[in-house]
């Protein structure tokens, strides 16, 4: 990961410069968000314009400036972090629901106001919703040319500028010409001559590249345009390709720098041709561009949301591989926190760090795929707790180490959560254990029809919890990209989700339970989607694979709290992990395996 | 119920005919719903258009006359009757999806023709949606001003003119002026000025009306006009009503024809004003001759639909009571049937008969609330089978009768299912039994966060018959009217539905589990729902509360798939149901329900 250099707000005049520029703007507002153009998950330090602004150094967060005051929305997890970092003289923080930033603008800004926005910072769906919002209390959103922030921030750090590296076909399972070639048939189905791809993991997996513009997800900054023709436009700067990576670019591409994009658009614009565009993660700069030019504008989804998620069998046979990987560097580390956690010498960031040595041991390792979530006791309450040199705490003794972490392998993107026993945890600990677990084995144990979505599963996890009025305040699971995104759609398992899980698609499977300043629980294994032998041709069934390979913590569960159906799964799933694994530990680590996978009796 | 007059199809001319006169109005086809202007479930004898066309006699169904033919579109229940009942020289039977008929007539109709619907029977969504899709590939949807069905409709029955009664604020909980002074604040917040009410339902409720016109459902014909200024008018023909009922219409109403309705829409238009209307359930037609006449347009969702699925405390207690008598009948039907079935001599209709009669017994029965369904074997495969004197059957030995049934009492609606055993069933039967009974359960006894929808829900009820490949293709359940409709929403216990469940709101539970040409099972009961104890005031839960109280057939389940959970629930419903209804029984029939209701033991 890239470090932050100092970039603090050291100058007390940065926030009334700001609210002056906007002022002599002739607005009496301004947006700014915490994204950039390419509208990914993490962006670069040249782009963190709300840290510059406001000091607040959370990965999510929306700021509008309102005459003489700077409103910073931001979600549960950061509004204690976010009050402790900005200026009270100028800046309130506000919880991003009741009322969204939107919300509060509709009962707060007078009506003939101007409120500016940066168009290449904000989706076309984004800028929609907005301006609907707006124009209802008449006020008017005015996109600006120039950003006020990037005239006032006089040491604005350059664009990464990481280099890229070709994706193998042995990783990817498809070359890029065929990916650019299906793509091409779908817009000639839709009638559309071009696309345009904005985000970052669209255009790596389109062209099987990856770079390092951002940390933990092996991306580079760039943007495309694909031809119905079957030809595309790869627009990155060019020095970050060696002359070899660029012959593996394949035929259908053609380079070009990152700065010829708008000229691009342009060209696309004046032969009026008819532009497919996905409204959430193309921005309103690049559609305003594309119209003023004379485009014809088609929204569509972006197709390489599904192409992602739905791995093919090179994927997939990856993402088995690099799990077992991971399940031995994480088995390895069990076995080292139960010989070493007695001890009471060891930290949070001793146990972030000695996962992260015993993964860098493993073939094809990359990076991290997110920071390591090591929270002890109470700090485990905090669902996305990133230990600090302040925060880092000794482990807590009699309660539970949540240990959310994973990895970057050339050949897959792991993702897991088990949450451990320091000592002997009291047994109302162990109850709640075993609710989540019961919720866990649910999903992992599922059987559905095609076409299920995973907002109809969503409650299967939850059930046991809620009949206690315990619940968990986030998702139950996300889609995983292979050695891309560590959170990828467009598949989730959540209330609300509408799309279909699919033979291919990886999903995480986490339930939790949060119990503030006491402790938190989690389970997360990642699973692939497969065809089910239960169906039939006509009724097919889908069921679920497990990819992680490592074993729930049998200490911290109430065995008659399970029936037969989730001792069997659990059972069963412990002598898959030992088939997988076991020759490729060390005896130490085997007979430690051999002890925890043990069948677990009524 | 009205019973169907003479109005088949004798004269081979009517298709014909039609589909000459649609040509010379100009047109290359036209729609034919099966719907009325009062857009309800159940349709009067003047409105069966579909069925005077084309001799198809099931509940729902479209047809599109096109060029020389007429497409009827039915849904999965019905195909094989309408196959039976049409003439195949004039019309062809497509299941209603796969592709709709709108997705048919996208392939199959020419560019640049010309497609009539009569406004009248169609709501705003639909014509919305019919317009987008034709306009795709350039064809006109035509509103015509007069069907051209009605003009050759020779015989056709005049309206119906059953009368009307006022329903008492000891049954409803509240005045119909209250109602309409909480609706005209609606108005006043969303800013306008009147709202339509078209559906029947929405208007029994609104003014505590029940009338006679439509079978099952206690409702009137007409229209309703609420103003900001908490009047309203009812547009009913007055020869319903007796001097009485218009004096209990209360001080707010003026009661107006019929008749009147188009010229007050005209006078609303004429003065400019506001009008909130629900695209789902207020037609084409009014909404043009609203506009014409110069009002405005808002689109809301009709307010009465959450006003009459929140039931009130009257209105909940009334339901408890309607459900005790209904279990009175239902208990002393079992008993019977437990005692004749063994002779071998009885049939569906017989069946239908008996549970009808005695529920005829009850205090404040009205009617049925839909067609007494009792499928033998293999007709209980049937979703919505209804014996008729071919299809009739004797019970089958060593099989399930499925009996799905209810009632409307002034004080409430009931509607229940219970799967039998003629004999004694084998094992496999009784399994499947008690995978539905499992998911029955998992339902019955669930405790969720308020917020949570019947979408998140309906899994919760297919788990167990997922995990074996078997699934049912039908809502696991539906809203229900307070003696009103025995399907009314907007919640229901399906995937997509994202209505969150509220205190009060009553739903039906009924997973189920059908095998052509085998049986069908089915475990039907109506719960409320309240607050749950287990919540807190900042995580506030909810449960469901059992309404019905007829015991599960012990005889069909396997005790040993119930986990202890499933058992304790089970045992406690059946001792609620002893408790409520023990004293309310004969001797003999209390004898059974002891022994029906002892507790089952692992």
């Amino acid at each position: 990961m890239t470090q932050p250099n100092a970039m603090s707000r050291t100058d007390a005049s940065i926030i009334p410069a700001t609210l002056n520029l906007v002022r002599d703007m002739g607005l009496q507002g301004f947006i700014v968000p915490q994204a950039d153009e390419f509208q990914g998950e993490y962006i670069s330090e040249n782009n963190m314009r709300l840290r510059w602004l406001t000091n607040f150094t959370g990965s999510a967060g929306m700021a509008v400036i309102y005459q003489d005051k700077i409103h910073l929305f931001v979600d549960g997890r950061y509004t204690l972090q976010a009050g402790q970092q900005i200026d009270p003289a100028f800046v309130s923080v506000h919880h991003y629901r009741d009322p969204s930033y939107t919300e509060w603008m509709a009962l707060n800004v007078k009506s003939g106001d101007k409120i500016g926005y940066d168009p290449r910072l904000h989706s076309i769906a984004n800028v929609q919703s907005l301006k609907k919002a707006l124009t209802k209390i008449d006020v008017e959103a005015v996109g600006v040319k120039e950003n006020p922030i990037d005239r006032l921030w006089l040491d604005r750090p350059d664009p990464p500028n990481a280099p890229v590296s070709h994706h193998d076909i042995a990783f990817t399972g498809c070359s890029s010409d065929d990916k650019i070639s299906n793509m091409a048939k779908s817009l000639n189905m839709s009638g559309a001559d071009a696309m345009v791809l904005h985000e970052m993991n669209a255009i790596a997996w389109t062209f099987n590249i990856r770079g390092g513009d951002t940390a933990y997800t092996p991306l580079t900054q760039g943007f495309a345009l694909l031809h119905a023709n079957g030809n595309a436009d790869l627009f990155v700067s060019p020095e970050k390709f060696s002359d070899e990576t660029i012959t593996q670019l394949g035929n259908r591409t053609v380079l070009r720098d990152i700065s010829d994009f708008p000229e691009k658009l342009d060209d696309v614009g004046k032969k009026g041709l008819k532009v497919s565009l996905d409204k959430n993660s193309v921005t309103d700069w690049t559609l305003s561009r594309l119209k003023k030019a004379g485009a014809e504008i088609l929204f569509e989804e972006d197709p390489t949301r599904l192409g992602r998620a739905r791995k093919n069998k090179t994927e997939i046979t990856g993402a088995h591989a690099a799990h077992k990987r991971d399940a031995v560097a994480m088995i390895r580390f069990l076995k080292w926190l139960d010989d070493t956690a007695p001890s009471g010498t060891l930290s949070e960031i001793d146990v972030a760090d000695r996962i992260e040595a015993f993964r860098r041991e493993g073939d094809h390792f990359r990076e991290l795929s997110f920071p390591t979530i090591a929270g002890s006791g109470a700090n485990g309450a905090i669902v996305h707790y990133q230990a600090t040199a302040q925060s880092n705490r000794k482990l807590d003794r009699d309660s539970l180490l949540l240990l959310d972490s994973g990895a970057q392998y050339s050949d897959g993107t792991t993702d897991i959560t088990r949450t451990l026993p320091i000592g002997k945890p009291a047994s109302e600990i162990c109850e709640h254990f075993t609710l989540v677990l019961k919720g866990h084995i649910a999903i992992a144990s599922a059987r559905f029809p095609v076409g299920t979505s995973g907002g109809q599963l969503d409650a299967l996890a939850r059930q046991y919890l809620w009949r206690d009025g315990l619940n968990y305040d986030h998702g139950t699971g996300h889609g995983v990209g292979s050695y891309l995104g560590v959170h990828e759609g467009p598949q989730r398992l959540a209330a609300g989700s509408t799309v279909s899980f699919e033979p291919g698609m990886i999903i995480s499977n986490e339930p939790g339970l949060y119990l503030p300043d006491q402790y938190g629980i989690r389970i997360e294994s990642l699973l692939v989607v497969k065809k089910s032998d239960k169906g039939t041709q006509s009724r097919p069934f889908l069921e679920f694979e497990p990819l992680t390979l490592v074993p729930v913590d049998r200490r911290l569960i109430v065995t008659e709290m399970l029936d037969e159906h989730e001792r069997n799964w659990l059972n069963a799933y412990h002598r898959l992990i030992v088939e997988a694994v076991f020759d490729l530990l060390e005896d130490e680590d085997r007979k430690w395996l051999a002890t925890m996978c043990a069948p677990l009796l009524c």
